[in-house]
């Protein structure tokens, strides 16, 4: 680590200087060089796997002294790019997996808290709350391989945020390898701490672009005793809006779950997932899945639950914003009805290629903002389904489009892509009108990294520079994530 | 707010800069110079009462130009002597009073937020949501009077952060003022948005150091349909921390606050509190105050909140973890049992002189931390009685002392107060052995400034640093507030 092996071989000197796990060869390096979707890919030095925080801050120590970029890697499986190499880099990154750490390092049921390495799974960490007696709920399609380092780099949301929080709400403390190679311990088991800055927030969220998160804290629940889900049909967006804040009045914290998805999306997922089956007689153009989730003994748990969902649903029926509902009566049935929405992305990539729209809006404004985006969509382009769905409670839709055939030829593929710049745009313009955000819970990536700053105000813009450049001055963490290379201009 | 008025006098020139309210002479400026106990006081400039976003911009930019340090204050109601001029400052700073700026800009009762300037009290704030049928849950002794941008800017906890969460947790968006004058809007009315480094939640909790926040985005909740209170007698805070356990597991977020007192607590209200009134025939040691609220039609939510609580307490006394119990049945009995927890701080007052200690830790250790840190301040500091109470649910005690003697003599009372600094080091440093925080919800202004200092790695005091000299690189907000103010030294 001293400045003449500058002189040699990077890769010589880093062997030197890091005696773990390393790989250089193509072949070994491939699997972390692109992105599980094949959207993005880009070369590497190496790909290092620590064992541990120590190594870690071994790698980003040389890193540092070499002016070698990191690109920190958890389960691979963001959705905009973040996590791979970019394309076009100066200088080839190191490669930074976390997989290999994935110990849980403390689990305390009385103080309701889990303390884990970043590399775990999202399952593993469900996994050991619940060895413990504990919800941990962060819940999302990818928990299988995901992992919570990077659950917490992008700030993930899921199917419980309505009552959980996104992953920041779920995170006590962190520890993070600064791009100096220090380890920052900010593994606080504290629900209350107002002894400084709130560097655990900042560094949730920025996409490895300020340090290497390592371990973190995270906040158990009590398991639920009872779950009950519901399918309803609703004739439009505006009347599941109604039955969303009916419900939040009526079942309050119990309501764990409130998802809208069109018929396009449910009649998808039974055409293409084997054994889905459509639980209401007749079809409906909009459904809410709703969830309740009962504390307390277990015994009539779930019928206390399905009591409370019958009662709210009741109401809304008279007041003519339900036309009719599907309840679980058993584990089976629950997962089911779950099935109906979570497979949705998967029904709609058997179609072919998708456009997808990770958006925020503010809850009151959505059932406006389908009608007319809808609207304007269909006339402006005229060759595409609308597949649209999302987390209604959080005001999040994934505001998707399908080709209008099903399994188009590569020319139909091709025209369809084409639409997807001038699409984001129409999209993305009306979520600005609205006060949305164009990424509710993907993060920016390089996927959304230029277009967001294109709505960002540049003195938001310029907060944002001064940040990194105070916590990464050089510049090395995870080049071209999140932020436009360009440096904002700065103001008087 | 050219060069050349810099000759001339910097009141001249401020005047001549903005035409809002303005005070300059001392008897005008005193009350805002001086923190409510009287703790603390410092010199201003003048005292500026701006009445809207741009005025404050206004103000800021002419403090920039000309150098001119800025005390951000609302309802100067703080613990911590973060609201008022440092008493020693090289240069004489602008006061910032922002109680003028009170308006509630929007509320949107279907996405369940609401928008207002910070100088509103947390009353107004409060009645606002209201008003429109929603609960804004920040609840705090001096919510009459402090302001929600003060609240905000030190994080403020509170009685129903258990269900609910701190400030920083009810809050969307911000608009902030920055050091140069400029207007951050970051007001979104959104429960997600990942679109780069989260600014919110850096400014919350920078007690004004980073730049002036003028207003917020906060959540509601639905109103509960019914609440009660309970006051039970334990034996010690370990069958304090089981019954917390059973609490959570059987209630869930209904248990909406979970207090701890000792019965030198409850004796203090009862000596010093008209009409406060002993709600158990029998003295214990220890008392939980706990709260459950449930949402849902009010006909029979009383009853049905009673006989939750009653499951638990039954279980409870079967397992030898409660001796006693009182329950509201009534409005009345609910305040009057609330009564005796919130009036602890005004009994000890009546005592005499205090020392208090805001403290968190984990929740499970809080038992063992309470045992082993009261023999030690016994043994070492004989001469005083121990207050202790808090948010056990929260892992947050306010570890108290008042004088043996009630109402010393001013040698007794001096006696007692040089007790202060030894006292804090000894509980400070049982605190930090035990991971906790020596700032829970109060921050750290300049009471725990170099506290706090003396227990952060330099790392972590370094990072804070670098935030500060990113965000405020002129050095002019709230001098000599939650940072020491030698810097640290740079490390490699």
């Amino acid at each position: 680590m001293t400045a003449d092996t500058h002189a040699a071989s990077p890769l010589d000197s880093l062997r030197a200087a890091y005696a773990g796990r390393l790989w250089s060869e193509p072949a070994d390096m491939a699997p972390f060089l692109t992105d599980w979707r094949g959207k993005w890919t880009g070369p590497a030095l190496a790909v290092a796997q620590p064992a541990d925080t120590a190594e870690v801050a071994q790698l980003l120590a040389w890193c540092h002294a070499h002016g070698v970029p990191v690109v920190p890697q958890g389960g691979n499986t963001g959705l905009s790019g973040g996590s791979v190499p970019e394309a076009a880099g100066q200088h080839l990154p190191l490669l930074l997996s976390l997989t290999r750490m994935h110990r849980v390092r403390q689990v305390d049921a009385l103080n309701n808290t889990l303390v884990v390495e970043a590399g775990a799974t999202l399952q593993q960490v469900q996994d050991a709350a619940r060895a413990a007696g504990r919800l941990f709920p962060l819940s999302l399609a990818a928990e299988g391989s995901c992992t919570i380092g990077g659950n917490l780099a992008t700030n993930a949301g899921g199917v419980q945020v309505l009552r959980y929080g996104n992953a920041r709400e779920l995170c006590l403390g962190l520890e993070v390898v600064t791009p100096e190679g220090e380890v920052w311990n900010g593994l606080r088991t504290l629900r209350k701490d107002n002894t400084g800055y709130d560097l655990r927030d900042l560094y949730i969220g920025s996409e490895g672009t300020l340090g290497v998160i390592t371990a973190a804290v995270l906040k158990l629940f009590p398991l639920p005793a009872a779950q009950v889900a519901a399918l309803v049909a609703v004739p439009s967006p505006g009347e599941a809006l109604q039955l969303l804040a009916l419900a939040q009045q009526r079942l309050g914290a119990s309501l764990t779950a409130f998802e809208l998805l069109s018929d396009t999306c449910l009649s998808l997922v039974l055409q293409h997932v084997p054994g889905a089956r459509r639980p209401l007689a007749e079809a409906s153009p909009w459904y809410v899945l709703l969830e309740v989730s009962v504390t307390g003994a277990e015994e009539g748990a779930t019928d206390q639950a399905q009591q409370a969902i019958e009662g709210v649903l009741e109401a809304a029926m008279e007041a003519g914003w339900v036309a009719d509902a599907a309840l679980s009566a058993t584990l089976a049935q629950f997962e089911a009805l779950w099935a109906l929405r979570e497979n949705i992305s998967e029904a709609q990539g058997a179609e072919g290629p998708t456009i997808k729209h990770d958006i925020a809006l503010p809850i009151s404004r959505i059932p406006d903002f389908i009608a007319h985006t809808d609207a304007a969509v269909a006339a402006a382009f005229p060759g595409l389904r609308q597949v649209v769905f999302g987390h209604l409670g959080d005001g999040n839709l994934h505001y998707n489009a399908s080709p209008a055939i099903s399994s188009p030829d590569a020319a139909g593929r091709a025209a369809f892509l084409a639409l997807e710049a001038p699409l984001n745009r129409l999209v993305h313009d009306a979520v600005h009108a609205a006060g949305g955000s164009i990424s509710a819970e993907h993060g920016l990536g390089v996927l959304r990294r230029d277009e967001s700053a294109r709505y960002k105000a540049p003195l938001e813009l310029l907060l944002m520079q001064r940040i990194k450049a105070a916590l990464d001055p050089a510049g090395l963490m995870n080049p071209a994530k999140l932020l436009p290379e360009t440096p904002v201009a700065h103001r008087p």
